[in-house]
C-alpha cells in the first residue's frame, strides 16, 4: 500500500516524542513509537533513558490489547537482539502487529536490518522512510557506534567576514537568542567542551540552564595542549544542583608526559592523561577515544580557535553550529575563526542543513561532503 | 479612520507595479500606485521611465471619472513641485481623489512632506505607512538624492570562513542559483563596476541576463587604482544588443595624474580622469561623485577585495550583498574577503534586512548601523 501522508503525520509525531529524552539516553539512541488504527492512535511511547523501556514496547503498554492488526510507527529499526531488553521486534510480532513503518534504519552495522528482517518473517508488512527528521534523530548515535569515537558538533560564534573577535582576546559577538540556543544545544550533548586558551581568557562556567529537564549529569572537559589551566578556574566550582541541574565531575584532557604539571587539577578534575609518557602536546583524536570509553557519546566543543581549527584539521568534527554576528571586523589585527599553521590547510564542502535567524544573528547548522573521519 | 488590512494589501500591490520599472527610472525614483473604492480597484499605474507619467497621473488616467472620492496609495509621497510633469498633488486634488495612503515619505531634503501639506491644504485625508517595502523600492533615490555620490551596493561571494579564494588569484564559490541572482541585481543598478584586479584576473563579461526588459542603456565601470587593463578585456567588447540588451560604452575610471598609461583605452571606452595631474592613485570618493554627474544613481559593485575593502572604510557602501558558499578554505594561503591594509580596521554593525537561501548558498543583503559616508 506504499507511505500515506496519515503515515508522514505519525512519524513526526513519533520524532517529537523522541526529542523529549534529548541528552538522556546515551549511550543508547533517541527513538519514540506510536501505535495507530485506521487514523486513531491508540498507544505512545519513547525511550527515557538507558536501561529503561524501549519506545516500542511502552507504546505497546500503553496501547495493550488494542495493538493486534494495528500500525507500529517507530523512528529507528525496531531492534531484534537480546540487550538490556528484550527484542523489540519479537515483542511486536507477540503483540499482533500487521504493519510498521520505521524512520530510519539501524546505523549499527553489526545489528542493521536484522529488525527488518524479523518483522517480515513473521509476516508484518515493514515500510521504510529514510526521512530526515528521523535520522537527525540518531545523527550522534550513527557516529558514536560506527567509530570510536564520539560525535563532535563545533560550536563557533563569527563575524560575518570570519573572525572570532576585533583583536587578542575573545568577544561576545552574538545576542541572547544566540546564547540561548547555545545552552540547549549544550543540554542536547553528553559533555561540553573549551580549549585551555579560552578557560585562561573567559573564565567560562559552560553550564546549562534548565528549565531543561536532564537525568544524566552534564559534564564539561577543558581541553589542554601543553599546559594546564589554574585550579581555581569557575568550571571546576560545582555548580548549584537546584538551580543549575546535576554535573558531574570536570574532566581535564592531559597529555601523559606533561603528567607533573597537572597533578594539582586531579583535586578539583577528573584529569584523563592521554597518550603515553613522550605526549608533550595532546593527542585530539586518543583524547577522543578516552571520552568515548567513559560513555561520552557527543560533544559540544566551543571555544577557541585553536581547538577549533585542530579538530577540523584532524576530521573529528561532524556537525557545525556556526553563529554569524552581523558586523565586519576586516582587520590585520582580528582573530581568523580558524586558526591553521601556515603548513595546514583545509578545504572541505559542506552541506548548510539548517539556516535560521537567532535574534539578529544567523545560526547554519552544517555538516560535511565526504567523510570526516 | 487609520489605516487597515485591505490598506495595506492596495500598498503591496502599489509596490508589485513599481518594481516593474527596476532599473529604467533614474535620475527618478521608482513609484506605483493604486486607486480604489471599496476594495475594488479602479486604476494602476507605475512609473516608466525619466520623462514619462508620474504613477499616481497614469493611475488617474486608468480610473478616468471614476477616481472621484476614491482612495489613491502612492509608495512615495506625491510630488507638490513642477518638474518635467505637473505636480502630482494638484493632479489628485483636481480628480476629487477623497483619501490618500503613501507608502514612504519623499526623501529629498529639499521637498520632503510638499505633497502631504500640499495634499491635506486641499481636503485630503492623508496616511503615511512608511512601510519596509516602500522604503526599500526607493532606498537607492534617498541616498543618490541626498548625497553627492551613487547609491553602491557591494557584492562579496565568500566562504563560510570569510576568504574569496582558497589562494592567489579568484574562484567561482557561488552557484547558478546566486549567478542568476546577481545578474537580476545588476539589472536592477545604473551600473555594475569592478576592479582592474578583478579584470586582469577573471577578464569578466559583466553582463545582465535577458529575459529582464531594461530601457536604459546599461553601463560597465573598471576602477583602476594605479594602472589601466588591456584594451583587449572582454568588458569594453559590446555584446549583442539583440541578445544582451542594450549597453553604454564601458566607463574606465582613472588617476587623473596616470593620464598618459589610459589614452590607449580611450578607443574603447569612456575613460574618466578623476582628481588632478599630481592624483597617482584613483581617489574612490571622487570617482563616485564622477558618476554620479554621469547620471549613474547606483553602482554595483563586484570583485576584488582590494576594492571591496576600499570601498567599505571610505564610507561608501549602502548595502551588502554578501554570498556565502558551503566551503570552509581555513588556511593561511587563503584570500580574505576584505583585503585591509594592516593599518586599516574597520568595524561596522550591520542589520541582515534579508537572508535568504540561493540555492545551497545562502544571501546576507546587510546594510549599515550608523551613517556610512
Amino acid at each position: 500500500m506504499g507511505i500515506t501522508a496519515i503515515d508522514r503525520l505519525f512519524m513526526q509525531r513519533a520524532c517529537e516524542l523522541a526529542e523529549r529524552a534529548r541528552g538522556n539516553v546515551a549511550p543508547n539512541p533517541l527513538v519514540g513509537a506510536v501505535i495507530a488504527r485506521e487514523g486513531r492512535v491508540l498507544g505512545e511511547g519513547f525511550h527515557h533513558r538507558c536501561g529503561q523501556a524501549h519506545a516500542e514496547v511502552e507504546a505497546l503498554r500503553a496501547a495493550g490489547g488494542d495493538a493486534r492488526g494495528c500500525t507500529l510507527y517507530a523512528t529507528l529499526e525496531p531492534c531484534a537482539h537480546h540487550g538490556r531488553t528484550p527484542p523489540c521486534a519479537q515483542t511486536m510480532l507477540k503483540a499482533g502487529i500487521e504493519r510498521t513503518v520505521i524512520g530510519a534504519l539501524d546505523p549499527n552495522p553489526r545489528t542493521a536490518q536484522g529488525g527488518v528482517r524479523l518483522l517480515r518473517e513473521g509476516g508484518v508488512v515493514v515500510e521504510v522512510l529514510e526521512d530526515a527528521r528521523s535520522r537527525a534523530l540518531i545523527e550522534d548515535f550513527a557516529v558514536a557506534i560506527a567509530r570510536d569515537r564520539p560525535f563532535v558538533t563545533l560550536k563557533l560564534a563569527v563575524s560575518l567576514d570570519g573572525y572570532v573577535a576585533p583583536a587578542a582576546g575573545t568577544c561576545r559577538l552574538t545576542g541572547e537568542r544566540a546564547a540561548a540556543f547555545v545552552r540547549e544545544s549544550r543540554a542536547a550533548h553528553d559533555a561540553v567542551m573549551a580549549g585551555a586558551g579560552t578557560v585562561r581568557i573567559d573564565d567560562p562556567l559552560l553550564t546549562i540552564r534548565p528549565p531543561r529537564a536532564r537525568l544524566r549529569p552534564y559534564i564539561r572537559i577543558v581541553a589542554c595542549e601543553r599546559a594546564p589551566v589554574s585550579p581555581r578556574s569557575r568550571l571546576f566550582a560545582n555548580p548549584d544542583p537546584d538551580r543549575e541541574g546535576i554535573y558531574a565531575r570536570t574532566i581535564v584532557l592531559a597529555p601523559a608526559g606533561a603528567r607533573d604539571a597537572f597533578i594539582p587539577l586531579e583535586a578539583v578534575a577528573e584529569v584523563v592523561y592521554v597518550g603515553d609518557a613522550s605526549a608533550r602536546s595532546l593527542d585530539l583524536r586518543a583524547s577522543m577515544i578516552a571520552l568515548k570509553e567513559r560513555g561520552i557519546y557527543s560533544v559540544y566543543s566551543e571555544g577557541g580557535p585553536t581547538l577549533a581549527a585542530r579538530l577540523l584539521t584532524e576530521g573529528l568534527v561532524d556537525r557545525l553550529h556556526w553563529l554569524t554576528a552581523p558586523v565586519l571586523f576586516a582587520s590585520e589585527s582580528a582573530v581568523g575563526a580558524l586558526r591553521l599553521s601556515p603548513e595546514a590547510s583545509l578545504r572541505r564542502r559542506l552541506v548548510f542543513d539548517e539556516v535560521a535567524r537567532l535574534g539578529d544573528d544567523v545560526l547554519f547548522s552544517a555538516s560535511f561532503v565526504g567523510d570526516g573521519s
